[in-house]
């Protein structure tokens, strides 16, 4: 017989922020109710089942929680005695578990909600396996054997050839393989940049009104400050302060606000670069995904000496490869590879295959379907929004994986709250925004329709359209 | 017909440090001469044939420094010309090089030797590269859609569960997934405990008095002192400083001498630990292979939350895949992943392959045949040694890929250097040890025997052999 939450007597609170956080709110809730003492040693818990119909979560959600605390030490679970809190566990200096099982556990990597619309992942259940695969075999069955061993700061050979090639054609980038650097990732390029930056001096990278905090925090940790350019209806004003030797931007689509930099403004930030020497960090994302317009191609194309272009294989593949590159202007392109070393290189063998996998025409193929599904989901979320919660303007949807959807003003907070306690993640605008931020307020949602598998897209989008106002 | 160099009336300085330095003396020299003036524009150069002949190294050795100055603009090379070289060459003002090629250059990797007997390296030809494409198809196959997103950053669970069996096992290793953390490699981990050790308070790490000069940079760049502990016959000294906070070593098999840590200093090195709160940070790079005796377990296994434990698949099977790991000491298992976040994760389709290849017997199987083919070759290098060179005596071959050759006292320069004219590739052990060791003067050479594909093994030992004295 299942006993309710509430004859626990025990208040919850659930962080409903970004993916993950209904699992992790749970678990700290649950923990904190043991570690005080609210929840004795011996007490048995509500069946997954009957808690998640009480907070109204998926079932797995508890489940999941439950288990964390098991392997934590703090609940037991046994076989017909169901979950009960573990002996010993009153006080925080005691607790029954392994030792070091809490901070390794306080990293466990968030799990899945039940509808996963937090912007910036592509569909990985359309990943081409199999294509891959293929790339891998011919890789291994070409690459000399001395590829096998340490390589190339910069990056196999085959790989900044294909890149190369690539960019010049489906990005209007202006290089050769000599200035291209593999890195794993976008963060990890920002990374290296930040410690080339800072041994020249930089103390400042200017950076955009909207945008991801992860990367921010990242300039931070290499010592700069993050100060915010303005943002209005022509995109991003490049009136890049003094103090600043680099500026951060998403100039073909905008992140999270979906729109390109206007050309006035490109030519802006390129004057500005010829003028200081300042650097233009291009962040390209997601640079192939264009629908109803010709794609807008690099600012590096302008601008090679004053552009460093990032791209990355996160958003057109999947971030678990862990592949990203970087075009350099010459002049900097052996202090990255310096500051980049031996240690921390990727893979040769994702380097091969992603070559093969570039040359045999198998990426733009992906490319191709992927901007097919995207449009049509695309499609689908602006025609049931407009349905359904007329209120409610569909923006930014020229390109990407995200939209932007403006809400009447005011109803941010309670429709994010709304959307985590359906399960359903989601970005509130204000997640994205600059914390000094020089552009007028919005309430809006970033809705990443890319992330769900096919099965699971018309589930999401329904959910989204229940908690709109 | 071919110009000889001499007749070029320029003097040739070749550098005879380490793998790759022919080519790279070379370049370097021709590039002076064509800078200096010395070889004036349209200069025809001799044959890479010619060239090859005349200083006793190997054509390819001449004909990709060739390449490397034609892509650097140095030279021309058109079809029924030869190479030449380029106008506009002679001031160093304006060399007729595309922008930026030249800095890109200098980070070029260093290309193989005549004859590769550089320690460090596993034989790359025997890559079982058919296992390999096996255990991809399988990770390809089962691995869940959401595991190609950002994932945690200590690894994939597979694989840290796969290797925490593993090296239980193999290496009597102490440990849960949980305490491991996946990384790019040995340098990876050793950059990640640098930060984390500095960020508490850490600010010198004692480490032996022979081992390799790249980590202890890797440690200096960390900000740590990096002074050296005695060795003599029983192996390091654990006669810790007051100030270091941690201690790096190579228990089981002292790169480059070859010795087992006596089990007294296992003891002390471990008592040193409890008694100070100090890391000792195992570096474990060679622990599969043993051939005469029963293998020495980690010393993790003794003391769990003292040690870090560092592996790597670098040895074991290629360097290319950049794939390591760590055993934490539970405190430390958070502050570490914390420290690696996701800006330089492992890519997740290698760590599924690696954690295929581990539980399907694989690895272990690789380890076997790997073991039998260095087996085979010590016995070789023993043998030849002993004939060919009765005053050289062999050391350091119960375990590893490499040996220590004594030389008689003086000799050591001279024959490194007559090594590196030969086009062999080997360390002298002066290039291992510490700036301020603290043991007796050895003249010896460090000798990789593992280097070398099966078909270029013979021609290796006997230019080896023609070196010795």
């Amino acid at each position: 017989m299942a006993e309710s939450w509430a004859t626990l007597g025990v208040d919850l609170h659930l962080e409903p922020t970004g993916s993950g956080g209904l699992r992790r709110g749970l678990t700290d809730a649950l923990r904190d109710a043991v570690r005080s003492g609210r929840l004795a040693p011996g007490t048995r818990l509500p069946s997954s089942r009957s808690l998640a119909a009480d907070l109204g979560i998926a079932r797995n959600t508890v489940a999941e929680a439950y288990a964390d605390l098991v392997a934590e030490g703090w609940l037991t679970a046994r076989q017909g005695s169901g979950t009960r809190v573990a002996p010993g566990t009153r006080t925080p200096s005691a607790p029954a578990r392994p030792a070091g099982a809490t901070p390794a556990t306080s990293h466990r990597a968030p799990t899945r909600p039940l509808h996963d619309l937090a912007p910036g992942i592509p569909d990985l259940a359309s990943f081409p396996r199999t294509e891959w695969l293929k790339a891998t075999r011919r890789a291994l069955a070409t690459a000399p054997f001395h590829a096998l061993g340490y390589g190339d700061p910069r990056g196999r050979p085959e790989l900044r050839t294909a890149l190369a090639g690539y960019l010049a054609r489906a990005r209007g980038v202006r290089t050769d393989p000599d200035a291209i650097l593999v890195t794993a990732g976008f963060s990890h390029a920002l990374t290296l940049l930040g410690t080339v930056l800072r041994a020249r001096g930089v103390r400042t990278v200017a950076v955009e009104s909207y945008g991801l905090d992860v990367h921010w925090a990242l300039l931070r940790g290499a010592g700069m400050a993050t100060p915010a350019l303005p943002y209005d209806a022509l995109g991003t004003d490049p009136v890049v302060p003094q103090t600043a030797g680099a500026v951060l931007l998403t100039p073909a689509h905008q992140f999270p606000m979906g729109t390109a930099l206007h050309p006035d403004r490109r030519a802006a930030v390129v004057a500005w670069a010829r003028r200081t020497g300042g650097l233009v960090l291009e962040d390209d994302y997601d640079g192939e995904f264009r629908y109803d317009r010709q794609p807008v191609g690099a600012l590096q194309g302008l601008a090679p000496d004053q552009v460093v272009y990032l791209g990355t294989a996160s958003k057109s593949l999947a971030p678990g490869l862990r592949l990203g590159w970087m075009v350099l202007p010459p002049a900097l392109a052996a202090e990255v590879a310096r500051a980049k070393g031996q240690a921390d290189s990727v893979g040769v063998l994702e380097q091969l295959t992603l070559a093969e996998f570039l040359t045999s025409g198998a990426y733009d193929r992906h490319v191709r379907s992927s901007r097919l599904r995207y449009r049509r989901r695309r499609d689908a979320l602006a025609t049931a929004v407009t349905e359904r919660a007329p209120e409610v303007e569909v923006t930014g949807i020229a390109a990407g994986l995200h939209a932007v959807l403006r809400l009447p003003p005011g109803t941010e907070e309670s429709v994010v709250q709304a959307a985590a306690w359906q399960g359903l993640a989601l970005h509130g605008l204000t997640y994205h925004r600059h914390p000094e931020a020089v552009t007028e307020h919005l309430d809006a949602l970033v809705v990443g329709y890319g992330t769900p598998p096919d099965s699971a897209w018309a589930g999401a989008l329904e959910a989204l359209c229940r908690v709109l106002p």
